[in-house]
């Protein structure tokens, strides 16, 4: 095994990160730069952001150099499956049905928790590389990505996938899980319930579990209308919407993270408004595209009702990637095809989204998302010297249009230093993508014919 | 200036890329790796692509360490405008109208023809770095842009911007620069005639440079039915489509690289069906999406009708890079949801497109787009082994949804090496960068009132 610690990580004393501009995302209006500017953490937290002076101002401090460098909140990555890395590329081309019932569940009923422990690391090293400091994982076994999260010292909200097939025993190991991490790895793991949507998890159980939530303050984190037939299945086999079975169970009241929501019609949104404050849709629009899904996520509907709505890449095995600048990228393309309004979700818009928008979504706004004091420090240096990005008039624009992961220098979560100029400093990666390597041929095996579920919303 | 050589290099004399993987890229059928191969290249062409073996085998020979490597065709960007990077980030979240009238004409009118030189070179050299190695250029001041080609080793068919507005002068300094340069550069330079679109271009200035085409043996590059909103507006006001109009004016037989070409209908065709052996469609979808324009280029009726199709990524001011993997991965995803069939436009379909339809789009498939023997060796050697692409189960797979233009380590170019493990081999890439950034205020500078043209289609 690769792990390198096996205590959680302090947060270092104090940390300067000198001379960098940084990027402001008020919560309206345009994004802005400051320029030259230091940022001052101490215990974790940002405790001052202000006009570059002298490093010997912060003493004891590490001081990372980050002068030519722009300063911008750690990306959350809002739905993603992070084992899922160890299927990437194996399920191209096919349908949603054939994605689900010839591909990844079959592939799915090989998993050990080794194997999801093994996939969740080489899922943090590449999010770190990426610039990604938070994601909203949805998983089987996760205890093992919670040691994985605890180890790299990345934050995430994991939710344990629940499937009704599973039992009573699955129930209430997922209520276990919740009570043993949430607040776990020093704050930076937090725990959402995960039944995994309502084509596959009964009614009474959603609301079990919403009430699981709801007495242990949890959110939670569900797949619900991904596309538009689960809907109509919904209306036809049941007279209602997947989103009002949320509202019906009790899901909608806990406060839910819905993940993809391509199928959420008109007669939703006075619903989702009512519960707007703690509701939020990831929408990972690389894999609809993959998938052929249309309509995409109703973004501008659901921003109007004032609904969270973030930014994902879903798993591997769709996305191929865990860049979240690829997705947020895609999110302002997209919907602005979607919507016929090219001045619609311009660059501030994008990068408020996919910053604020995803620390709300993960109910972790009053901890992440700005580089503001009182927030901690998850903090990505990006290099935007590089000649896709130049001349750089607006770093804005080249944030959202022509940044690329592999400008990501360095990166910071919760004051502690994950990567420092290229070099990741909490994973040894030869060794876990070697170790993922040695697992693929039997993960991928589906000669065997079992699958975990079948597809049938 | 930043100019590092006056002579057009010569092809050295013998190269070995040694013990890279190999994408081939059959006319039909699935692509394939073959593992561990030697390309042997003598005076600029592949003489040999075989399974790896002794280097001393090819004495005298440069040799590249291709092991732990994908060679691929280089990239093709089918339609770019290649100085406008200085216009990066400069117009976003803008309508068409808005782009052309209120941003990119105006600023256009600054242009001098050193700006277009500084503009030509940063972009080759943001191509290089990305494992472009052949582009579609379509601007003023061509010869500029030619020295920038000849100077950085890229291999380019320039077609020079012409609107009617510049008279016959401008008419005859297209042909005059056509006859100087079509094939220059030791062949890398090849001349399209580029009269820039139906609705800024007189027929009969359409008709006098399609016989010039015939008479020179050129193709032609214009751009047309760019939106549905174009293709409705020529047949209002004169009753046909702008394919029509390209047909009636003889720029069809002349053999046509077709720009964008969201508007074709289906009355054309049968009409392009009729010149499917000389005309080509470059899509560059990022620009579609991000101007919110819909239908998208009809791929599937054009491939189906015989039409060749390439992926470019029109000019910098609307895709912000000039990275033809993030456009072909765009054209595969955008198509698949357009069409609604997620088993469309495979990966070995996407590939194909973009490596043989990008040179066939060129008129150079007798030249490039696959790594035979005969063919120019325009090899690039792609980096697999990040941690967003592994486990590495499919590299075909890779390189449409995980590769990034960061992944590419060697580029070579009719036998040259031009970036070698990264580090550019014919440009000064940080007097470039800073020539650039020295000439952007002024290039930008709309407050005089003045434009090239006016968007009225």
């Amino acid at each position: 095994m690769c792990r390198m610690s096996d205590q959680t990580p302090e947060p270092s004393g104090r940390l300067l990160v000198s001379g960098c501009d940084v990027l402001r995302v008020p919560p309206e209006g345009e994004c802005e730069i400051l320029p030259a500017h230091d940022i001052v953490v101490v215990d974790g937290a940002i405790e001052d952001v202000r006009p570059a002076g002298d490093p010997a101002a912060v003493p004891g401090a590490d001081v990372v150099d980050g002068r030519g460098l722009l300063a911008v909140p750690g990306l959350v990555n809002a739905h993603t499956h992070s084992p899922m890395v160890l299927m990437r590329g194996a399920a191209e081309d096919v349908t949603v049905e054939g994605w689900f019932n010839d591909r990844v569940w079959p592939m799915e009923s090989n998993l050990t928790p080794d194997d999801v422990r093994a996939g969740a690391l080489l899922a943090c090293a590449e999010m770190i590389r990426s610039g990604v400091t938070t994601f909203a994982d949805h998983y089987f076994f996760a205890e093992r990505i919670a040691d994985a999260v605890a180890e790299t010292g990345l934050r995430a909200d994991i939710a344990p996938t629940y499937f009704s097939s599973g039992g009573a025993a699955a129930l209430e190991g997922t209520v276990k899980f919740a009570e043993a991490w949430h607040g776990g790895a020093g704050g930076r793991v937090t725990v959402s319930l995960g039944p995994h949507a309502p084509y596959t998890v009964h009614d009474d159980d959603l609301r079990t579990l919403a009430g699981h939530a709801r007495r242990l303050g949890l959110r939670m984190h569900i797949h619900a209308a991904e596309n538009l037939e689960q809907t109509r299945a919904g209306l036809e086999r049941r007279g209602i919407t997947p989103i009002r079975m949320l509202h019906e169970t009790g899901v909608l009241e806990a406060g839910a993270l819905i993940a993809h929501g391509c199928g959420i019609v008109e007669e939703d949104l006075p619903l989702l408004a009512e519960y707007a404050a703690t509701t939020a849709v990831a929408c990972c629009p690389k894999v609809y595209l993959k998938h052929a899904l249309s309509p995409l996520t109703p973004v501008r509907e659901l921003l109007d009702a004032g609904v969270t709505v973030a930014v994902g890449t879903d798993g591997a095995a769709g996305h191929n990637t865990l860049d979240v600048w690829e997705a947020l990228r895609l999110l302002a393309l997209t919907q602005k095809q979607a919507v016929g309004d090219a001045t619609w979700m311009t660059v501030s818009d994008t990068l408020r989204l996919a910053m604020r928008g995803g620390a709300r979504a993960l109910g972790l706004h009053d901890r992440i998302g700005a580089l503001e004091p009182g927030m901690r420090a998850d903090i990505v240096l990006v290099d935007q010297s590089g000649p896709h990005c130049r001349p750089l008039h607006d770093p804005r624009a080249a944030l959202v249009y022509s940044t690329r992961a592999s400008d990501v220098r360095t990166v910071v979560v919760d004051g502690r230093v994950l990567m420092r100029d290229g070099r990741l400093l909490t994973v040894d990666e030869p060794a876990l993508l070697a170790e993922a390597e040695a697992r693929v041929a039997r993960v991928l095996d589906t000669s065997h014919g079992r699958a975990v579920q079948h597809y049938d919303p």
